[in-house]
């Protein structure tokens, strides 16, 4: 069994926005040089995502009012985690709904995926830099 | 390390429905004759979820009634994404709800469930013909 | 490939609760001798679950706050599955909110975690003996 690990490094310039990284996990995949087995690409800040999805900017834009609506930001108040003197509770729920990770299947050495799949990061808390984790394993 | 892969194809008539891959599953597990390891049973569309859940119907009606009322189909014209020609907005966020894969433990050549677990296909946006993908990596 | 295979056993006094595990499964994974791979932690019962997020006792309250307004208990009338004589219908839509598993990077014998990621067990319908399941796969 092989294994191989990578981190992927962000720095989004706002508080929220979704980036496609399927290229860099492709990249990844091919440095692994695995040809069957399982990745797993997962955030390693538990105010950001990791999913897959549709390469759509209305989406996305739909995605952030569909968020907002289900885990406001504002007040800031309504959260006791922000009486630690922090205003992200808000992305720490949006993270659950939107999930900490994806695992794709990797068959010929090639992301195994349906015709619309895309893997995204979403971050919630941003401003700040913050990382993914791919790890990929077989042979 | 051994692994096997497998697609199963789903027509759902209605926009909506569940269905039960338990046993589609549990025979992909035999064919690939892998007896330690991770089964991966995942989506291969964005408009649809696989999930681990009961077996039960009312639960299902519960579960659809309750993403109606989180992401409604209803208007299509409240979602940028169906500015484009789709109506299926909504059929992209209630997969985020229920998610796009489970990862599954194999023991002894079998899932290695609790008492209630079962497999379960999530259709969002149906009446046509889309793949969820089974991927079984062990030994 | 080595496999490895351990049950987490619960018992939480309420109906809801969260538990940090991640001291229980770095136990696991000593036991396992396993220093490279992937670990799968999943909750064997559908009214619970697996996630990764903060330890902090703020934030719980405001999940438990935020997942009664998306998914409430009470009334118990108002969901199709509680006709069946059980009251959990809403444990059983709290836990696809949260999820029902986390999979780990596993690098140098250690769960590969970013500064911050802490393993939660997510009880919805407490008051009884539950389990979770540790499954790590590698070499």
């Amino acid at each position: 069994m092989k294994s191989y690990r990578k981190e992927l490094w962000f720095n989004i310039p706002a508080r929220r926005g979704f980036v496609n990284i399927t290229s860099q996990v492709e990249e990844a995949l091919r440095e692994s040089n695995i040809k069957e087995g399982l990745a797993l690409i997962s955030a390693m800040h538990i105010t950001a995502s990791v999913f897959i999805n549709d390469d759509e900017s209305g989406l996305h834009n739909d995605y952030d009012k569909w968020l907002e609506k289900l885990a406001p930001h504002e007040p800031v108040s309504q959260y006791s985690h922000n009486d630690t003197g922090e205003d992200n509770a808000d992305a720490h729920m949006k993270r659950q709904i939107m999930g900490r990770e994806v695992t794709v299947a990797i068959t010929d050495g090639k992301l195994d995926f349906g015709p619309w799949e895309q893997i995204f990061y979403g971050e919630f808390d941003g401003r700040r830099r913050k990382r993914v984790l791919v790890k990929i394993i077989g042979e």
